[in-house]
């Protein structure tokens, strides 16, 4: 499905540490002789920028409907104008949140249902799905306690918004529960140098 | 499942009358004392306007699945904050092209599917139809007279254009085939006044 590259996708919370492990692959692998490609969403290419534009800073509020068609539009171009591309010619595509996040956020969100989202990621992006998921897995009080730590700028949450954050979560694990061999989880409270060696060792099994 | 108001969109080609047509239907409505919303796909709304944005004036390619998604975000957003309100307080909107256009004009462009793309419309806009979709049939080469007619700015028509325009003249007139209920289908080359009074009647069943 994903030509003769592998398509790789971190999931997890702010704060989870999915950034500093896209890093760390992609140094493992661009020292073993991979082509990497790093990319995210939303907002990966021109026109993602551009949709983003509208979401974030909008006036007034969008239609829940609309706002996830904008989103899947963003996913739509990026998935064929950087991801498949990418893919066909091999590389290795490392990608910060898919169609997961949307699921997990927008599930946890109620306002749409979690097959909806999905139904719609998947049209956009032609059945496209990762051939891994690594999905950092983390308490959302221990995630707030990192991005403190990290002193990034971070509003004050609410016990409604941590109540959101411990939903998310538990439609993360759910979505990893329904399909056990694209996902691997990973307790994100261990070291980073630990939690590194087991994503080479699955990658590196992907790439055999 | 529009509420109490009337929902009554017109659908055909460029030239064949859409605008005049909807102007007189306006025009009889109000003197008859209904409260009537006129607007127009894509560009009916503030968001609608930054989509059309993206979708027209982006340098290079869009991919095909993402302006569909623009195009259906546009809708859910134009639906949900200007037809479903007006429709609510029992007013007639008037509205020049919905879901019609994009299934004729993308399926006569055949990048993606008559179904898919109704379905992608009918998702977002919570599976509204029109009570009436007036469907202005028009020989192409007709429609293309009466444009230079008008001395309106008008880019030659190559001949594969010609071709285009006729399939999506015939989806126009599959899509009314398979609907009869919902469609009116008039012969565009008749006079304008005796186009107008057909509409009114079928219109005035509607309201009674």
């Amino acid at each position: 499905m994903t030509g003769n590259g592998l398509f790789v996708t971190f999931e997890g919370g702010d704060g989870v540490g999915k950034t500093t492990q896209a890093a760390l692959l992609e140094e493992w692998l661009t020292a073993e002789g991979s082509t990497v490609v790093r990319t995210r969403e939303p907002g990966g290419t021109e026109v993602g920028l551009l949709v983003r534009d509208i979401v974030l800073h909008h006036r007034g509020e969008i239609a829940p409907r609309a706002e996830a068609l904008l989103y899947a539009a963003d996913r739509a171009h990026h998935i064929e104008t950087v991801v498949r591309p990418a893919l066909a010619r091999g590389e290795v595509v490392i990608q910060d949140r898919y169609l997961d996040s949307s699921v997990a956020y927008q599930g946890a969100g109620r306002v749409l249902g979690r097959d909806e989202v999905r139904d719609l990621s998947l049209w956009a992006t032609g059945g496209l799905l990762p051939d891994l998921t690594v999905l950092l897995d983390l308490d959302p009080g221990a995630a707030r306690h990192r991005l403190d730590a990290d002193d990034k700028p971070f509003d004050r949450l609410e016990s409604e918004q941590d109540d959101f954050h411990s939903r998310v979560r538990a439609e993360f694990l759910a979505l990893a529960a329904a399909e056990p061999d694209r996902f691997l989880v990973l307790d994100a409270s261990r070291p980073a140098a630990e939690l590194a060696a087991d994503i080479r060792g699955r990658v590196g099994l992907l790439l055999r």
